[in-house]
């Protein structure tokens, strides 16, 4: 850390930061220029709460000088990290994948159905969810565990790999057969003790930025599940929310290369909660393939219209055929396989 | 639901939309204009999701026509709601109300000299933080149920009301005899399953806005713990997340009277969250009273500077007792008793 | 214009609704239903405040329903508008064009030599600033017209249009014979007097989104100009201020497939100002062609470390060359021609 | 400036920022510490843009440790700046002022009328606007220099001071012997040109924050005006671009006292831009004279509802006397006179 003292600050009050740095445990540096004097803080700074340092008095600015997080950043894994799944499927390589399915899992047609489009235009993944609490207790709460044997049967049936968001810890030990990825939603994104349980599985994580989470927020939740030895994490921007109202949420396409530049681990864009209307979808897709997306989460359905949630921002299945024909040119003309 | 249609929106547009909403279970009522057709659908339209009638061809915007809450409506009670407490205390009339205490409950002297100070400057509730999840699984995680027994019995020794933030729907049964009210975390705001559950108890909730909350999302909330049966719901402004960085939140000062205008329950207004600095939790309770906020939570500790957790925020006890002498005069001067 | 009332609103409320109605010049058909009374306000509402409305008793909300813009709006021109250069050049049809050039027009070898390689790689625009008011009264404020004249100079050796802003309306007449498109900054995005002195003229105006303008605010500043009958507007996404501080602005990609939807004017990106970042402006400008762009307009140099200004975010001319290639591709991959 | 670089940075890497710090005028002091090497750059930083160095290989973090301004900031007048006008009264004291009026000067009756009451309530600016862009060519555009006379005249009768907004450098000097303070608005707070020459004169100016503008941003362009030789500016807090659409905008409070800490300036609080709705405006008048303000300046109008413009925010009379002896109760209870 690095704390820089006001112009006029006084030798008292300089003695005083530095007693408090070394309170917190750092050594420190002290340089006096003409003006201005430094202090630089060195030691095991993670914890220490630098905020607290603004108030002394006499004190400008504090700053940090090392990323609060370690395993996730590119240094960690300069060549990057691939996200292998059991059939040999990886996340993060030349390939460009697909996750498509349903916001909630419904019947066994919807799943069967949604499967065999997904494998036949050339996907990976089988998404959906079980779990759906809902602002209205009246309203459908998804059909729990055995939605997700539904769309198990529905995936081994078609040779995919399904993914389903996990929304508490009891839900993770029923889970485990059932899915190949589990999927933290932006609500959860700071659910500590969630991550800490997902850091002790041996599963991946496909993890989704808060709607108000930092790009560096995002990173330290990955860190979270990764102090706890599970690696395969694979990041997923999904809309910010912001002033601007045209669209549900402002999809953040910019996270995308700024991840891939300071993390080693899997992007992934969603571009339906990113836009939240089915006409934005196909557009923002692509543009998230242009700038370097690792894989493609999007919501798709039969019959779209009549879908249990998110209808406005699923995808017919003839829509997602298209799109992803369109994808295959982009990731093509990015120089990845598809 | 009032859908406008577009200038140019053809017959076969206008009458696929009419079936759209019948299809919803709405009755539609068609307004022909010379420019303009106008469809208003009049029904049970809470459960409808009105982004997806933006998509339909030739229409122009889709509008909602009643509030999407009713029991959190300020028309459910005009007279206004007020929480009242055990021993007699109430929150949300005349009396503006102080709750305070530590960040994090960490030991027996710290809870009682807490105690002690908060109830001789006029206190009413004495808050501390149990469950600590942090983002450095190494970090004090709080000190979970017998922190709250340190905590129930240092309020009890000095006639002070307990409150307490609670995580999982599992802390709910063993925090039962210990705290007075529940707090409801900004990251759990949306947290339905917590939500039903807290709504099934006979006790008063205090729900904290989330960072990137909107005042009706968290009137829905409130809602949603309301339609279980408990209508002692206080709501809490603590800061949204915005552009500026000079603090760690941007306290939304304005939210406390659109509150007051829009819904029947008692607001709280958190200035050390709302602020993350401790030299501004003053004038920002200032404002907040004078704005009509019913109650202060602020956090204070005997020895601030070393709290275990938001310490940069945290007053201390002198401190405190500076600012209610200076809350009480604002109080008097809005014409509220203290 | 429609006012949906409160459940309870009384027959003296609606009264006073409806006379406030008329006094603003509009027609009134009323709807009472069982629970809810709705005001349709039919007539010339373009000038009517609609806020003022929800501040009347009994109002729940008050809703426009009609466009607030007309010759902006895709309906008026439902093919699209082509905006058309002396040269026979056309921003807004298939093809995607690359404007590039510094940010602060320097020397004469600077500017021919950018404008060399970006005709070379296939440019169609010299882009160069000649104002420059900075925030420092020592740094450099622009060379002014006799910059300009150097960039014509430049362009026209080489075959290029030139694109430069204009700040102020004293600067528009010794402007028009040296740029072939205005360009208004995005800080004067609602610079109303300057806005109606471009709609007199008739030459293409460029028009950047103010850094916290919504959509619909600079769909309506377009409509500005043309409602002078300069119809030649090409609009411009350039970043927009969100909570995110990994990069200068967050590129909010998804305006640009939203303009296409809402207006028939051409989009144009800017990545250098989306980003603030040389590393994020080629993921970026891929990003934009990918999502359905007219035209990229990024900042280049020939020695882009020193630039004058802007240099973070400036590209070397071979990084250039590097992306328009790879533009090439993604625009094939689009279906338009480059 | 301080440059951290990343743990494994190459000793290459580490020259290479050398050069480029020394390249740009400054003095490097280099410290290589077991895991991470630190570089300070001492000396004329203020023009140096710090974000190019967080682009070259091996940087992890830049930051500045100077304070951008020097002017504004507290250290250089530690007792605070109180703006004195002719008359006498003095801004940025004691005493909390009022400055009220309508948005737009309409008529002599209009004028007259509010300058009695607002004189007779106790406050000392007559506030109005001259000079109204508006989005329709149509509407209203303000009266022009005659309505500053109309304004000087009704002043003068009752021994008020005036304040009006100067849109563009050629309104100055007609303005000069008409208003005794110029108003930089929102829109205008980064118009450096308009800046640069309100530095030149001798009249105070009241600077508003920026819709999208940092707490920084606001004392750079204070800066930029006090560079001239023009000292008396007073800061105007009114609301700033959230995603909360319940207000207008969201007033930040908080940058009161924030402002008052970082400035030695004055600051003042517009409630009616600041939230938008009439029914608002007083407690958020309240709360920021509780915060610290030093005045209040608020839109008020014989007959609100037909005001020209702002007519939803603008105040009838007797809500701002009622208002002015509340804010009075607030002044003393925050120990200040009024």
């Amino acid at each position: 850390m690095i704390v820089a003292m006001q112009e006029k600050a006084t030798e008292e009050q300089i003695d005083a930061v530095i007693d408090a740095m070394v309170d917190s445990g750092v050594n420190v540096h002290r340089t006096t220029g003409a003006y201005q004097t430094i202090l630089a803080g060195v030691g095991p700074t993670a914890n220490v709460e630098l905020r607290k340092f603004e108030l002394l008095p006499g004190v400008l600015y504090v700053h940090r000088i090392t990323a609060p997080y370690k395993l996730a950043g590119r240094a960690f894994r300069p060549e990057g990290t691939q996200v292998e799944f059991a059939n040999g499927v990886k996340v993060g390589g030349d390939h460009v994948h697909v996750m498509a399915g349903p916001c909630s899992i419904e019947t066994r047609e919807q799943m069967f159905e949604t499967a065999k489009r997904v494998k036949a235009a050339g996907g990976a993944f089988l998404r959906g969810g079980a779990f759906k609490p809902r602002s209205s207790p009246y309203a459908f709460q998804g059909l729990g565990i055995p939605g997700l044997e539904l769309m198990r049967e529905a995936a081994d049936a078609h040779g995919l790999l399904t993914v389903s968001e996990v929304m508490e810890i009891a839900q993770i030990e029923p889970m485990l057969p059932l899915v190949d990825c589990f999927q933290v939603g932006a609500r959860n994104m700071q659910n500590f003790n969630l991550l800490r349980e997902l850091g002790q599985m041996r599963k991946p994580v496909l993890l989704k930025r808060g709607i108000a989470a930092t790009i560096e927020e995002l990173l330290l939740s990955s860190e979270y599940i990764m102090s706890g030895g599970n690696y395969d994490v694979i990041l997923c921007e999904r809309g910010i929310r912001t002033y601007e109202t045209s669209t549900r949420n402002t999809m953040d396409i910019s996270a995308i290369p700024v991840l891939k530049k300071l993390s080693h681990l899997p992007v992934v864009a969603d571009p339906s909660h990113g836009t939240g209307r089915r006409d934005m979808v196909a557009p923002m897709a692509k543009a998230a393939v242009a700038a370097g997306a690792d894989a493609i989460l999007v919501e798709v359905h039969p019959n779209a219209d009549k879908a249990a949630s998110d209808a406005a921002q699923t995808l017919y299945l003839d829509q997602f055929e298209k799109l992803v024909g369109e994808l295959r040119l982009i990731a093509t003309a990015v120089g990845r396989s598809f």
